[in-house]
């Protein structure tokens, strides 16, 4: 059985039960997993279905609520840069690659007797939850800020969701559920609140080494909001590297934040470990929006450990570099996916990329949810 | 070398160059394979990537522009009927089944020397001819009515394709694109009007049959617009049983289309094997808004031998059953997916469909691209 583990202080929690954050000090829950050499043989994937859950031995055990994430493409993109290569998200059901983590976490929060889960959302988080409680038979109480994309409001809503748009950003969506969940009997499926959306999430870690053929690339560079794709893909590379299937190389993880929300990459440049809340947040990637983080150390610290760095980009560089995705390789990027090339023009400018560096772009969703964004 | 052949009075054609229908009757061609036992073998699937180019040695021969189309996910649906199961296409690149047929004839566009694409689309044939034209470094020019769901406009827009936005149905752009194709040096991309989309949709019948054990489903329900998908799955199966991989029994394949553009239905129930142009077509499902099929006969006459039939939904009863799908399965079903399953429960309640039926429902899109008709 796993142990729980906080982040920041190291305390143990048992896994046999609902856990939120760790009591002490509010911060994220690790899912403590005992992998070393055997436990999983990479030889068993071959014939393993094209799904996250191929990586089972390292996922939560219990009954997957599964739509069919994960295992999406890698694709070469040379006419962006030589050794340059995007992962496709958006392909993932609900559109983008949050399917992962609400499909891990809506499994267990199942599999532990949870009936009732609500989430706060720039977007995507909340049209997963929503499809994965309609496929588990749970009830989704989705709140997300009401500009959000309209895509991502239809979406829950169609799948069944208690859909609340409130006037403010996720921060204040997670106030409000923070109000409610007690009365109301709702289990918090915030990003990095609950363990196993992490888990879920660190299987694009697991995806890129297998499909990479087991080495992986120099750079990484992730657009982050609450940071669980990190944070997830960090342990992805600490369990491998225990299983022997890869060594102690890391990627050098790079950030990409929107110049109106970017409170990981203001921490960064100060040289802190903590990232204050990030004043007036604005983006049209709304995946961006997320003006404070629970998971802030463990981001930076993993950035700072494989001598990465975190940058910003404007809208207007995202929405620009999302077209020119679109145009050149035939994905259909959101703009954070967007923002990720646009960061690695900068870089490659700037001489911080190299010309040999092999380097993955993470196009996070699907352009066809921001119709607003890409059409202006 | 696959040789081409006329559907319809079987003059043969040679397939080292591009092709259009047949020039003595306007017909489709169809591509023959010499397949037989051993030409490919079930156990060599095993290692494929998992894409509808798995399936290669009965796909056009040349550089596949891929973006990761097909395989898509088969899911029980257990709350829907206890052996009925949904093919969930909407995860497909470009958000819809379209993605496979475009990738298999762009591939061959570009094989033999086409380097501007034109077609006709009721929606997401436009957005994926965008997509996989991009890829290639190929030109796109697309003719969509000018109500066509936005999300099909800008994903087209966004891949960098020459959009244009007709006052009238599929045929009539196909009209514009007759008068202006000569003169501009168009390759005519309409489906079944070039041989290979069809070749691209087979996919459908191989992953049905592959994901099933080899063994077919007893019924197949299908949204039939100009019915590649259909005409695509009958060869599927004749060239699986030619390579001994299935039996002789067929699914009884049944046609879905909508009241208000039913010229298949129509034909069917009159006894004929040519379909009148359907006037005044109208249909929120717009992938069904296709008024006439040049392949007519060869979907009639497959229904007719696997004992299908032929009926039509109301818009009304295809989104309420689409928003169903949603709430039962985690799937976010199209209209055209949801037509499938207002079928479905038509034809249990006329006892059509047997209590102990293995039915395969045919989520053909994702709502995510139907936002107009499914937040009415
Ligand atoms: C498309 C998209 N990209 C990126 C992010 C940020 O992801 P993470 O929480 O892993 O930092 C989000 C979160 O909402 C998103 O929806
Ligand atoms: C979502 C969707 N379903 C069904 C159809 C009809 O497909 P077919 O041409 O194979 O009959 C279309 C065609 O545009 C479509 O877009
Ligand atoms: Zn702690
Ligand atoms: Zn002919």
């Amino acid at each position: 059985m796993a142990v729980l583990t906080c982040t920041l202080c190291g305390n143990q929690y048992p896994s046999d039960r609902l856990q939120t954050v760790c009591p002490e000090d509010g911060r994220p829950l690790r899912v403590d997993l005992d992998l070393g050499p055997g436990s999983m043989l990479k030889e068993a994937l071959r014939d393993r279905e094209p799904t996250m859950w191929r990586y089972r031995e390292a996922l939560p055990s219990c009954d997957p609520i599964s739509l069919g994430e994960g295992f999406t493409p890698l694709h070469h993109a040379p006419r962006l840069g030589s050794r340059w290569y995007v992962k496709d998200e958006g392909v993932n059901p609900t559109a983008s690659f949050k399917a992962r983590g609400m499909s891990a976490a809506v499994s267990m929060a199942k599999h532990l007797g949870a009936t009732k889960l609500a989430v706060p959302s720039a977007g995507n988080a909340g049209g997963a939850l929503a499809a994965y409680a309609a496929k588990a038979g749970l009830e989704a109480h989705v709140f997300m800020p009401a500009d959000t994309p309209r895509a991502c409001i239809v979406e829950a809503m169609t799948h069944g969701a208690d859909v609340r748009l409130i006037d403010g950003l996720i921060n204040d969506c997670a106030a409000e559920i923070g109000k409610l969940k007690d009365a109301e009997g709702w289990f918090d499926m915030s990003t990095l609140k609950e363990p196993y959306r992490a888990e879920g999430k660190k299987t694009m870690g697991y995806e890129l080494a297998e499909q990479m053929d087991w080495r992986l690339p120099d750079v990484v560079i992730y657009p982050t909001g609450g940071g669980t794709g990190l944070v997830g893909m960090e342990k992805a590379f600490d369990e491998m590297e225990r299983m022997d299937w890869i060594g102690p190389e890391r990627p050098r993880m790079v950030a990409v934040q929107a110049v109106g929300c970017a409170p990981i990459v203001t921490a960064f440049e100060k040289g802190e470990r903590f990232a204050d809340l990030f004043p007036n947040a604005h983006t049209a990637a709304s995946g961006l929006r997320v003006p404070r983080a629970v998971g802030d150390f463990i981001m930076l610290d993993f950035i700072r450990a494989t001598h990465g760095t975190a940058l910003t980009v404007t809208d207007e560089e995202m929405i620009a570099a999302a077209r020119e995705i679109a145009r050149t390789t035939g994905i259909f990027a959101a703009p954070e996916g967007g923002a990720t090339l646009a960061a690695a023009r900068r870089l490659q400018s700037q001489g911080w990329l190299k010309e040999d560096d092999v380097v993955v772009l993470f196009n996070t969703g699907s352009g066809v949810k921001y119709l607003e964004a890409l059409s202006a």
